[in-house]
């Protein structure tokens, strides 16, 4: 049974959880959370604000903080010899957090997994296959429709929003609309907080509506999707169509792949790596023969 | 550069040439057939019936020849220290196969992947990554519309039969409509040769049509297509959905793909592998952090 302790306890915590307790292969050691939201889950397992006081020490650590957090969280894991899986989601920065991480993994005979989950994670593996089945062509990665995190917590920070949402709509050739609905706190005007948001840079770049809403909560629905979409040439023919189209409930799917991640890192050796960079084999639970027998 | 023989020069071989050549990383070092057939082709390349005859020793070797010779013929070149790539589709024989050839690549210190190309092959990779993705749930490969050629193989070899293409249509669910094009030899009934062909374990247990062709070349379309589709569960939450769909050209697929799995080879400790098994991004050409940054 691989031991697992769960970091951070917001909706992907929650989500990784669940996926946790459906896997065979797997027990929960603990959660670990900040001190100061030590309002205590209502869960049977042991919660801590520091993994030592853990009475059983485990061997890997799905980290359900934020992105901006990761490295200095990991790195802490990572160098007591405990494996780290997170789903780091700031695209520019992913070689980086690697490459930080590499010499902590290294030091403490550990693995850390960066940039798990939806997209980044899957979708990359996806990216990196078709690649290798059309070097030269073009690959869109389309998203939605669903809910954008990223996008709702940037308009969330504009001053005078009381609540929002962001929806992504997909226009295709990797084009989205912003559908973005607010709440306003008394004493701001919707059409400044309009023009505001309009302005920032998520949505300059986008076809961006924007509708006031009292009841945001009347429109949240985690579903999302993604259509991930390649055209190109293998060997000199050209022409050679490839399409990954996913529905699904988005929590589940990113704490799902990072559990499948957290099997596959007590496979590696010490080191940071992403999903591109891992056989798809160690993610899966059951005995090598049995998945290439069901499988290849 | 990355030294490559191809072993077997018929469609496949050709195409694994034309794959080869638009590789920047690869050279090609010859060709291998057998003395009899040495009707050399008409390339600018050694063509030899024994590898050892060439001037250079290539790295690997990619084989194209039909799948029951790939056992004894990998374990020549693994044994030599040359890596092998094939296209081996027996399904219910890949295990045995990368069995038996793994002791031969541990000895010659070399890399044997097995089973590469479309299916067994890139499907292989998609169906462990859906069930990553959501462990519990039904996946069905529907293939088609396009060419079978074991299908085709198998009527050919029914006494009577002058020339024959079988054609598979997906239905769904994994279910599949064989159409078959004969044109007999002179003293055969086509009512004859139709019930054999009803009869034969490749058509017995699916809904099969058969048609008298004279020109049965007016029908070659080697396009080829799949809808992989999972639908299961991701921890909890029911009804995640995933579908793979690819529309291509097969025997620039198949090859494009053994070129990348020959690319992989040169990165794997010795030994047999299958594709699910190998890191994606060893599949590629270029620089890891160029990858990363790219495609995760």
């Amino acid at each position: 049974m691989i031991k697992i302790v769960i970091v951070g306890f917001g909706n992907i915590g929650k989500a990784v959880m669940e996926a946790v307790e459906a896997a065979k292969d797997m027990e929960l050691c603990g959660i670990v959370m900040r001190a100061q939201s030590l309002n205590k889950p209502q869960v049977a397992l042991p919660v801590v604000d520091d993994v030592q006081r853990l009475e059983v020490k485990p061997e890997v650590a799905i980290l359900c903080t934020p992105s901006r957090t990761i490295p200095e969280v990991a790195e802490g894991f990572l160098t007591q010899g405990i494996n780290t899986i997170d789903s780091y989601d700031i695209h520019n920065n992913i070689w980086e957090l690697r490459q930080r991480l590499n010499p902590a993994a290294q030091k403490g005979g550990s693995v850390a997994i960066v940039s798990t989950g939806f997209d980044p994670g899957g979708d990359s593996v996806i990216r990196a296959l078709f690649e290798a089945f059309a070097p030269q062509g073009q690959t869109f990665t389309n998203f939605g429709p669903g809910m954008s995190l990223g996008h709702t917590v940037a308009i969330k920070a504009v001053e005078g929003v009381k609540d929002a949402l962001s929806i992504t709509i997909p226009l295709g050739t990797g084009v989205h609309r912003r559908l973005v609905y607010v709440d306003l706190l008394d004493g701001y005007k919707f059409e400044d907080i309009a023009a505001k948001i309009k302005d920032d840079s998520y949505f300059r770049n986008d076809e961006t509506h924007i509708y006031f809403e009292k009841n945001i909560n009347s429109l949240i629905d985690v579903g999302h999707g993604v259509n991930l979409v390649r055209k190109g040439v293998s060997g000199k023919a050209h022409n050679q169509q490839f399409v990954f189209d996913m529905r699904i409930n988005n929590p589940a799917l990113t704490s799902q792949v990072m559990v499948a991640c957290a099997r596959a890192s007590v496979k590696q050796n010490p080191g940071a790596y992403t999903m591109i960079e891992i056989p798809v084999i160690d993610m899966l639970d059951g005995n090598r023969e049995e998945l290439v027998r069901r499988l290849v």
